[in-house]
């Protein structure tokens, strides 16, 4: 499902077409695309650092229920959008007057992403669907850092009505907190083990 | 199968095209898409609970036959093509002249869906697939409440030929019933165990 | 990847745009678009059935060797181009000066991937890839049931040089074959028992 | 996540409009199109190889860190984006003008593939993530030839850049060499033991 919605980004990058004799122009249209590029990378890196988040967290479950599934799939629903607003802010980076709305439709759809990637897991904590063998306060630890997700695409969404090009830094930059690993690494001690 | 399907839905909502200085425009024009994100959340919320209701009943059978397997693709079948009567909906939803074909056009696939899903776990249920620890009582009961699901497209689908809205919001109102967990969960007791 | 390939085949149906105010304009664009239907719910059928048997002969094997991953790569190399011809015939089934081009083309996919699935599956026979309790006599029974896919989709292909009808109406015919379980049934019995 | 960005590729191979009463107008627009077969072919098997490649060295594994999963997030993102320069060389494979900028622009993407496959898995060895029963020097030896990957694709993209048909023989013959099984068949012995 992650996997298919960050496969999609690249769909949106065209070919584009020049009808010259000249290679350079190829290259400088190619060049030219590079929103497209920037775009498809943050997004692919914000949505797999996810990706890698949800996969971990339920491998520390020992069931769900119907409530659970049905969150689930809301979060499914504000994943699989994402190449929409990333198309958005491809096409509109580069104008200074437009890119305040593609700024804010990006950040209200991280927002949507991240307040649901919380509902789900605060849910199954509420719920108590973790297994008996993970560490309960390790996992409000976890839950907790991705209460910062929320707050961070807050405030870019509230900035990018008066300053884009700051809020867009925000949202770019968020992905490098992803290289480190969390506390979610002192739960699984830092291994996954191979399923099967 | 059904993820593919569901995230396709996000692929129709395109990037809209203004030629523009003024953000309002943009803003505007994205606006102005929200018969897309209706029916991109509608939509992706009725596969969806379909999916979670075809993966719960899967997880409670022994085996398959041929005719089975043969009868799941023909699902599988209508759920593929649901992005096409999704876009159509989208496309004419603010018209009135045409509004009414195209949730005619909808009511019939999501009919033609609800059919094939009953025939699927009907079957299962008549050829004694599901395994001898589950409750055939509890089953027939489960598989009576998804007979609901024909009888209230084929109301919409009558209903669209006079009045598009009325049938419209049934189709729209119908998900609000999937938040419910239904006598599925009287099976599997609200949980479903983690695979491995 | 079955199921990538089936699903991408609804992608090619678009939403006809029309600019009036009679909603039976509407109706008779979308019924003007029968032949995507007809080739959607036909090649979804026989890349269906493909892969039930794909799925059912994997069940099958002890283990895969380099080569039989190899050829494999292949076979969903002729699997993944289906939406491709099976658009052309969409488009150019109602020419009568054109259809013929298009059902040769249509023939030719169905014949290369006829033959790569002969190629892995006599392979895997060739090098002894099958479990030691699975009969070999019955393998080669299904085998030999295989080996009519490549010779009706080249009878196809010759007629459709001069009787582009009669082809279409041929590889239209065969997937009714796909309802009977053939060989495959005798040696797991009917049952796929679940995995896991 | 292969098998998406694989079966995408042929999404891109669009169908012809030709307004002709003959239906040698069709093929000869379908053989035309002969650029995009060749790039669909290449690639799907240079992707298909570096499936297996990475499916095979993933049973080797006993676990996967924090810094593994986000390599491999990295890795996936150089596959994903494989449409986009497999389509620009589909493009302007004919025109001798521009070719040399799309076979400098696909041996760049192949080069980042193959930078990042070697990332991933020669960190998987440093870190120890493999399993203590497999044979340390032959899955250096695997890795080593994985080494000739980011040669290959540099040479021919300093070589695209004044002799780009040149370059683009390159690429299409490096596949040839994934028909041949390599040093990892020696750990794994030839053959893959079914999983269940």
């Amino acid at each position: 499902m992650f996997a298919i919605a960050i496969t999609l980004l690249a769909i949106e990058i065209t070919v584009p077409i020049v009808d010259s004799t000249r290679g350079s122009d190829l290259a400088d249209a190619l060049l030219h695309q590079w929103p497209s590029y920037v775009a498809y990378a943050v997004t692919f890196f914000i949505v797999g650092a996810y990706w890698i988040n949800h996969h971990r967290m339920f491998f520390l479950l020992r069931g769900v229920d119907h409530t659970f599934l049905i969150l689930n799939i809301l979060c499914l629903m504000a994943i699989a959008i994402i190449p929409f607003p990333n198309a958005v802010v491809a096409e509109y980076l580069t104008d200074p007057a437009l890119r305040g709305v593609a700024a804010a439709l990006y950040g209200l759809a991280m927002l949507m992403l991240a307040i649901m990637f919380n509902v789900v897991w605060w849910y199954a904590d509420l719920r108590g669907l973790f297994r008996v063998d993970v560490d309960k306060a390790k996992v409000r630890k976890v839950l907790r850092t991705y209460l910062t997700g929320p707050v961070i695409y807050l405030i870019g969404l509230v900035i990018s009505m008066w300053a884009p090009t700051v809020s867009l830094i925000i949202y770019f930059v968020v992905p490098f907190g992803y290289l480190f690993e969390g506390p979610v690494g002192e739960i699984d001690e830092g291994y996954i083990e191979m399923e099967g």
